[in-house]
């Protein structure tokens, strides 16, 4: 047998996770070097699940992720399988009455913490309004769905003829999106897909630059979806003449080739301004980092979610934004993000966008996925405080400084650790970080995906040695590594803060290498018609 | 100046409408073979607008496309303008108490009616189930947004490696979409994505075959979206088995490329049996059309529109399916509709769907967009039965035989003129015609969209010749000729079904030989979490 491994997410925990293939038998004795040193097993643990660490009397508070998830129900003595008919089980809070800004201590007071973190930099594309690009694209924007073969064209023939005469232009990305003239405009949530889809153009990996096609009898004209102004621009031109716009109803357009020829026309001088860009040493503070997992197992919560975790505290304390999402993953442990707010005022920001989201879910008529499942329960998860927190621990041990609401971008001042407010879908998700500002996607999986977006790198984290092993060429980052005893958390919140500053710099991760990458999925909560 | 015209939509109509651009000065004498012929002009009147064709006592019944659009406040000359400021109108129905399949004739009764309809066929392939094909595609269906990364990429690589050795087969069509884990599965209007990714699968374009490629752990499992014996077989396979699928999760799967050659290698056989079909004549009974506009102008009701209802009328009296859609366009004209159904069951479907549809609207605290704009009545359209009935004249004159939710599929019995009940969004409309079973679609439009279907071919009829002529590569059918008098709506009726017919039978559209479409959106009205 491999020897026996226990994995705890906090100093202050009681429990920890068995970390082994087919769990501990009763009578093993955990090694030195692992949470529990020198405890006996009392019996049988299986995969994933909880080992009391200290004797649990009758009525004390069994914490994991320095969370109180329970109370044991009778006496539990250390080395017992601390499973869920041991503990009474906290109800999932309402919204009302939660402790607001009562935790706001900052990372893990143990972090290790070398002085050379202040000073690191990345490679990167500095933009005219001081943000600054981890790739150089060019990005054709569009308002309406209409456009999209046209442009999907034009994409190619830019790829093709075009980016070898521009060889520092990483790429050209067509921003295309279901939003047509069927999204009810002026409906009230419509709002969200408008200000997404403006959004998304402002990202910081398209240099500040952009390119719009319009049909041009859209209800989202490009002087709505982006008014003069939009762009800060930093050479000459006239920053109130807006963006660079081909309106395929133009009257000059006689016959398609005369659209496409005009896009490519249009997009030559955009090229060539970001071809003469080059990248420049830049402090980590200016990353945006979106977190999000996908295709979750038993060890998302325990080994990448967790590694993640720490390596966002490292980016906070560098100065960096680091955004963590997903309503209703982090829906059942509210309690712990509005205790964790810097302020009040972030606590009641929360509280506004779940308790807007419970009531669009309401209106749905969608239970809000409240309950563990009996997946959830024989993969080690005593309940719904305990779930989710397995995936808010991807946010590290910060204040929450900021909440952003869905589709909205980031203000340069909005540093640290940000719940953006996102529905959990990946593709959705990631579509709103990209308009938040993210210049760089950090996504776990322990099933497996092949996730990836045109706009941004996306490093992808496994959660077992098995998936990256198999998935060599889709994983980028193996955080299976901690439950093999190979690395500690730390190690590996290390390693992945030093992989995305070789990413951030210009190393492509594995999707850009194969050119994968997923659809733009608009969030609309509004009616279409 | 060029010849006085003017348009009208039926005999028993007593306006008509001025052609003419700039509109007609007072004491313009219409000439012979126009309605109205030999009438003087008391009064200029626009492009776009109505004039009396009878003198109008106060009180009668104004009468466009043989609807009572209003009635004359005072009384109306014979050859003035009929402005809405002239007609009391006419309040939007409510859906209590409609009338009920009382209007259920048939074909216009002066329909010219040449014998040979009956006898004519198109070239189209043959399906297992009986249905036709007018294209010979290879799909890859998908279960989830996931994947879609990798089957774009492996669609590349049949398009440029394979599909070459099948000269028969006319492309290669990844069923790509935004369902992804994020719509709640459970939600009771899930169903409706659920049902239109399956039945897209489905379409008779693909040869009753397809090759699904699945996540492997994604919450709708491929079992679910296409149940063993979704497909009739024809050959010695066992239809038990379910269509060939591949799994990326699959723990065969070892790296990325392994999971492309594993598509690849599924697809070949797939490919071969689709090489192996010939075309056939076959009646046309066995067109399953679907129409639709968008980018309409103050044209699209007076020549286009009316020209597709005529072919729509032919096409019903040769037995083939015609579908119409698009509710909150027709919602307004609702008491058209239900007079026009076949049965009394057919009319309360029409009321079931557009209530349904109302109440969902009224949910997103949408209003129906139930008022003509300004911009409408500077056209012309004096009030929202009128705009409606520009919309529904797509339809031609027969009962409507069937009403379809959105995302389900026709029945190989239900044919004739079908309500397919669906979002106007042109996306979305076509998506759910598609998974009705749709091999061709017709899509007018006077302000001019590059639309277009990878799976179906779509003839873009333009309302006006500029717009033809301008986009002469584009647009594939010009309606305009009717407002130019070069063609009466009868003409271009016939001469649209002459090239539904080339069409249906291999003639490539505009956006086929550009490679042009547009994406697979999904009507989705469950939430997303
Ligand atoms: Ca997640
Ligand atoms: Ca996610
Ligand atoms: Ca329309
Ligand atoms: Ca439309
Ligand atoms: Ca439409």
């Amino acid at each position: 047998m491999t020897k026996p491994l226990t994995i705890a997410m906090h100093p202050a925990d009681n429990v920890a996770i068995v970390a082994n293939d087919g769990g501990l038998p009763a009578g093993t004795v955990l090694p030195e070097g692992v949470p529990g040193a020198g405890l006996v097993l009392r019996e049988a643990v299986p995969q994933g699940h909880k080992v009391a660490l200290t004797d649990l009397p009758a009525g004390a508070e069994v914490r994991r992720y320095d969370v109180p998830i329970g109370t044991a129900l009778a006496d539990i003595p250390a080395g017992s399988w601390v499973h869920e008919r041991r503990l009474a089980l906290r109800p999932a809070r309402e919204l009302e009455g939660l402790p607001r800004s009562t935790f706001a201590t900052g990372p893990h007071p143990d972090m290790a913490c070398p002085p050379e973190l202040t000073g690191r930099t990345f490679m990167g594309y500095r933009n005219a309004d001081g943000s600054v690009g981890t790739r150089n694209l060019l990005a054709i924007t569009t308002t309406v769905q209409c456009v999209a073969g046209v442009v999907s064209h034009a994409v190619d023939r830019i790829r093709r003829e075009l980016l070898p005469q521009f060889p520092n232009v990483d790429g050209v990305v067509g921003l295309e999106h279901s939003y047509g003239c069927g999204v009810a405009i002026d409906a009230p949530d419509a709002v969200i897909p408008i200000r997404t889809v403006r959004n998304l153009s402002l990202n910081p990996n398209f240099g500040g630059e952009v390119l719009v096609v319009s049909l041009g009898c859209e209800k989202l004209q490009p002087e709505r979806l982006l008014p003069p102004g939009s762009f800060p621009i930093a050479d000459g031109r006239d920053p109130a003449s807006g963006p660079e716009t081909v309106c395929l109803q133009d009257a000059a357009h006689v016959g398609f080739h005369s659209m496409i020829e005009d896009i490519l026309d249009r997009a030559r001088p955009i090229l060539a301004r970001l071809n003469a860009r080059r990248r420049e040493p830049v402090p980590l503070s200016e990353l945006v980092v979106g977190v999000q997992c996908g295709g979750s197992d038993a060890f998302s919560g325990v080994t990448a979610n967790p590694a993640v975790g720490y390596a966002a505290d490292l980016l906070v304390r560098a100065g960096a934004t680091l955004m963590f999402s997903e309503n209703t993953e982090v829906r059942d442990a509210v309690e712990q993000l509005t205790r964790r707010a810097a302020t009040p005022e972030v606590a009641e920001g929360i509280v506004r966008e779940l308790g807007w989201y419970d009531r669009y879910l309401e209106r749905g008529r969608v239970d809000r996925a409240a309950n563990t499942t009996p997946g959830n329960k024989a993969g080690g998860l005593s309940n719904i405080t305990e779930k989710a927190m397995g995936s808010i621990v991807k946010s590290g041990s910060a204040p929450i400084a900021h909440v952003l609401p869905p589709g909205e971008k980031l203000r340069r001042d909005q540093r640290g650790l940000v719940y953006a407010a996102t529905p959990a879908s990946d593709f959705i998700c990631g579509t709103l970080q990209l308009a938040a500002g993210m210049n760089l996607h950090i996504f776990t999986t322990g099933r497996g995906t092949p996730y990836g977006l045109a706009a941004c790198p996306v490093i992808k984290v496994a959660t077992r040695s098995d998936l990256a092993r198999r998935w060599h060429d889709l994983m980028d980052f193996n955080a299976g590594r901690i439950a093999e005893g190979e690395l500690s958390i730390e190690q590996a919140g290390w390693a992945l803060l030093e992989q995305m500053i070789a990413t951030a710099s210009g190393q492509p991760t594995w999707a850009e290498k194969h050119q994968l990458h997923n659809a733009l999925v608009l969030f609309n909560p509004a009616p279409v018609t």
